[in-house]
């Protein structure tokens, strides 16, 4: 296994854990974004269409953005080897071109029974929360 | 607006409405989705150490499938113009490269007062449910 | 096939009809599509050598906003299904980072004995004609 | 001006001059151009509905191979600095993926007093012409 990636094993889970990490939202992002997703929406390709709509201009696909949070649960808390399980999103606000989003998991309970963690996870552009949800992953014995 | 991707008025929308779009899921996605989401799991890219994981082999990111969700209501149903409110995702199997991901959304509610729509929201491959969730969307007048 | 990019059977399909779509042109399509199509002329990667050029800066190739026109065939009019048979361009504007290309597409005559239409089709930079042409595409039964 | 994408100046071309180019066409490059282009047919993106088309499998986008012409004239003949007024392109035969393509421009005529040039292109599958057609380009004193 990677070494920097290290899988957390689940008996060095804690409570209120928490790791984070941040990329910035560039064009470049939305376009390979539209491509993997075939979500082609005039609200994030079309800077015309988008200048007269409820944003004001091209935003970021929310669920571009939402993959920042299994990033971190794939990467880092737990790390490798977790199995996602469940994602709740709540998408608060948008997210612009040149934004940089910073996701962040917090453990908030343990199954030691089932290795089954629940964490907090949330999405930031400064200090205003874009995303907000919770996420179940299984963590391989 | 583009025209035939035209956004369904919220009085056009009916429960048991539904729009559905299918994708072969490539390694190209999957190393594209990676950039994006800067989710650098080995489970997705390095096929020596998934081959020895739960799954046998690399499988695509669950955030990857769960994007066509996305697309299916930005493209088709309620499509461009709909302000995604929130999205729950079950990941229930996962997907590996090669596999056709057919994303279906179905009206399943209708709030006119506040011009909201849930929606049931699934991935197959093949017969098989990958992911099963929930979305709610708001759709402008 | 999905569902609201139906195709257009034949004889749903009148003299007159339009569909169009458009997209902003960012660097990242620019790159993209240098790494698809191996055009890697420096008139459109290279900003100083451009700078200096007839255009007074890097433009997008004529290829890449012809590719919205391919787009509105495939995806809206006649839609999924579509046989492209031919297309005729003429260049009539450089595309700059930047601009949004509409692609329009009108429908200018039919044969039913053959199920071929002839298309008008077009790319706009705001109110400027950028690409003018033809297409002829066939529409299976 | 990069040395090895040297421009050929008008009077250095002759007619029957040829160039080529070739290229194999990958799942990352329907991806890619599906992104460029906002064109996500699933007859290109889509493995099981693409089995029961008319071509028993996904094939490239036209536009995508035909991008491939744009780059032998930009790159070689005549090369950078060639303005590129006009394209004529018949789709013959469609183009798998792993099909590797040739593109090859050919100049057919000189017009020394508007220093233009019309050049027949081509792309070829092995022996199988799969796009013809005739460009009409603009070489700068």
């Amino acid at each position: 296994m990677p070494e920097s990636l290290a899988l957390s094993r689940f008996d060095q889970l804690a409570v209120g854990q928490t790791a984070q990490a941040a990329k910035t939202i560039t064009e470049a992002d939305i376009i390979l974004y539209s491509a993997v997703s075939t979500d082609i929406n005039p609200t994030h390709l079309d800077a015309d269409y988008a200048a007269s709509g409820p944003f004001g201009g091209r935003v970021a696909h929310g669920m571009l953005s939402a993959g920042l949070i299994s990033a971190v649960i794939g990467n880092k808390l737990p790390g490798p080897g977790t199995i996602y399980m469940s994602q709740n999103l709540k998408f608060c606000h948008p997210v612009r071109i040149g934004d940089t989003v910073t996701a962040r998991v917090e453990v908030k309970s343990l199954d030691p029974a089932r290795r089954r963690a629940t964490l907090r996870t949330q999405c930031f552009v400064r200090s205003l929360i874009v995303i907000e949800g919770e996420a179940l992953v299984l963590v391989p014995g």
